[in-house]
């Protein structure tokens, strides 16, 4: 096997591509700065009990596993940075007031979540702690689609659902309420043929619910439409306030809503979102609230955030204009030396050329040449 | 064990420390790209044998190792990044012409290098590949120390030695030569009575040589006394040249010379150099010329190249002074909203407080405040 040969879905990030991800990554930091979010950066691997505190089973699978030698104990490298942030503000931080961090880097994963996905994002995300008030929900919201704005991604469109209308939904029928887990996978994948045989001993008014969740789905006027199918108990009707609400600061030509994309709905305690922009059919971020994330640490705070993958937002961008390139000689000459130095700290690339590679094909444009000309270094047109 | 316990040696980044790295990591990253260094991002995880490849047994037993759920093959979580850039250069790249590339990106290692020592440093660094002569070392040299420059270090001395020196000198008795593995580590901790007893049986001229290395320190002038102690082979008298010629090139005042500190001995190929600076006692940056090391994959091509730990160099670092914040209150009036964006466009921090948390402590320095007077959103200055 050729020592070159990288591991399935793991891949090299190249020049042009790495450029366009670290502008990504620097524009989004940027962004959360001005929006008062103060960065954090959580370690690669931590032991696997602090790792999978309060994430599920499917967590567990796809975290890569190994034991510290210093400890003997068994460890994990993150497969996901919410749970990490989230212990930061519980116990490090530890604050009383409303915390807003943010995060970048890399995560891995056993197996890809996608067929085209990698197992190794590079997941960039913001969160919220301490205030329980959808305000919250609505600045991450805003958060979310003026950083993608800010890169010009058009027809950015936000997808909102609330883990509430399930939950109130099944509190009416013990029976369904048991099947929770099943009823939620088939919803997620809108199986109404399955749904209809498993909910055929569930009270009528639940399976009626159940069954109109998977068509619930499209602007925001499926929420007063919703209000007239479902149940009118009070768990519904919250969680539907609360869709409109947020809809509403969002901007409706924004805004859609799809009662059953409940992915995440075992960790979410509240609204959730997907965001949907122009050539991807998958989400490009997701987010929502989760409020007991913290609780595992010693410290329930509300908690409400977001989190991407820049490396597939990245696919989406074109690729970045490079600046061109001054070629310059190589040389000892002080008057060289410090000519190129005032160029590079005014911000121009300039390539000193090797001596014996002077014919080499360069990689970079080289639209000008710093030449002597009379004892003066000046800058020359490459024709 | 508390959940929130991290393992030995591994850490958090809180916000101070992040904004102060992630400040260091864009300098470093902008001043290899006026340099014309494009950046790579090489995997977290490879299989072990590419991972590997070339890396001493050092290296093997510093690397975290798992197994590929995907192929059940053994994979290694990087403990370096020097190797994954060679990778690239010789592999992916494929050009004819000098490369140059830049990295930066977490890694981890099993244990800790030194006493005080992170297991998952932030490696940063530079490579030039394709040219053997030392203009490329010249280089490399010249941009570590720009780069520490411009981020306001003090002191700035770098330090040379080269792998000639020992090796010619083991040329001349093969007795010694057996001994390389044992007398490198010697020299290494300048360990003389040691020196002296293993080298009682070597031919004189070699053992003389060896008991003088462990002081031939100091300023440049050192070099020209080494001259005159050591054998007078070819390949002594050009790792000297080559290190006069480099030592006048970064600057007399820059500059120091230490035959002894042979760090990375094995799988250097020419010079090597470690840089200081002011309140650290270990080098900041280490690097030098490895022209063998793209050969396991296909392409030997000259490499010389440094690294450094961002997290050492950041805890060297002042605090970054926060810029203050401007604190608004929350609502939807589009005329509140749009100020605020506008501010948050123009670079300013804006924090909107959530109802109900008027009136608690403020993570930022808050010298403004958004108010409205007379129906307009005005800034007004915080007693």
């Amino acid at each position: 096997m050729p020592t070159w040969l990288l591991p399935e879905k793991i891949a090299d990030v190249l020049p042009s591509e790495a450029r366009k991800i670290e502008e990504l990554r620097r524009s989004f930091l940027d962004r959360f700065r001005v929006y008062g979010y103060e960065m954090v950066v959580p370690p690669m691997l931590e032991y696997l009990e602090s790792l999978l505190t309060g994430a599920g089973k499917d967590m567990d699978l796809r975290t890569f596993k190994l034991v510290d030698q210093v400890s003997g104990r068994s460890m994990g490298i993150r497969a996901d940075m919410t749970t990490q942030v989230a212990r930061i503000d519980a116990h490090l931080l530890n604050r009383a007031s409303v915390t807003r961090l943010c995060y970048a880097g890399s995560v891995l994963q056993t197996e890809p979540s996608g067929l085209h996905a990698t197992r190794e994002p590079f997941q960039i995300g913001a969160e919220i702690y301490g205030h329980a008030g959808l305000e919250a929900d609505a600045e991450i919201q805003e958060l979310v689609l003026s950083s993608l704005e800010l890169i010009g991604m058009k027809a950015v469109r936000i997808d909102l659902c609330h883990v509430g209308v399930l939950k109130a939904i099944l509190q009416l029928d013990p029976v369904a309420k048991r099947d929770e887990d099943i009823l939620f996978a088939l919803l997620e994948s809108k199986d109404v043929p399955e749904l209809q045989a498993i909910s055929a001993n569930y009270e009528p008014v639940v399976r009626d619910a159940l069954l109109a969740l998977p068509s619930l789905y499209g602007d925001l006027s499926v929420i007063e439409k919703a209000a007239q199918i479902l149940p009118r108990t009070t768990g519904i009707q919250n969680a539907l306030n609360d869709l409109q609400y947020l809809g509403e600061i969002a901007g409706k030509e924004h805004v859609t809503v799809d009662l059953s994309d409940l992915r995440g709905y075992h960790y979410h305690s509240g609204v959730m979102f997907s965001v949907f922009v122009d050539g991807l059919p998958n989400a490009v971020a997701r987010g929502g609230r989760y409020d007991q994330v913290g609780e595992a640490f010693g410290r329930a705070r509300p908690a409400t955030g977001f989190s991407l993958d820049l490396r597939e937002l990245a696919r989406l961008m074109p690729v970045a204009e490079r600046k061109p390139a001054i070629r310059a000689p190589w040389g000892n000459d002080p008057a060289l030396r410090s000519r190129i130095r005032e160029l590079r700290d005014q911000g121009e690339i300039v390539i000193q050329v090797m001596p014996g590679h002077e014919n080499e094909q360069d990689e970079f444009e080289c639209k000008q040449s710093l030449v002597c000309s009379e004892g003066q270094w000046i800058l020359q047109n490459v024709d």
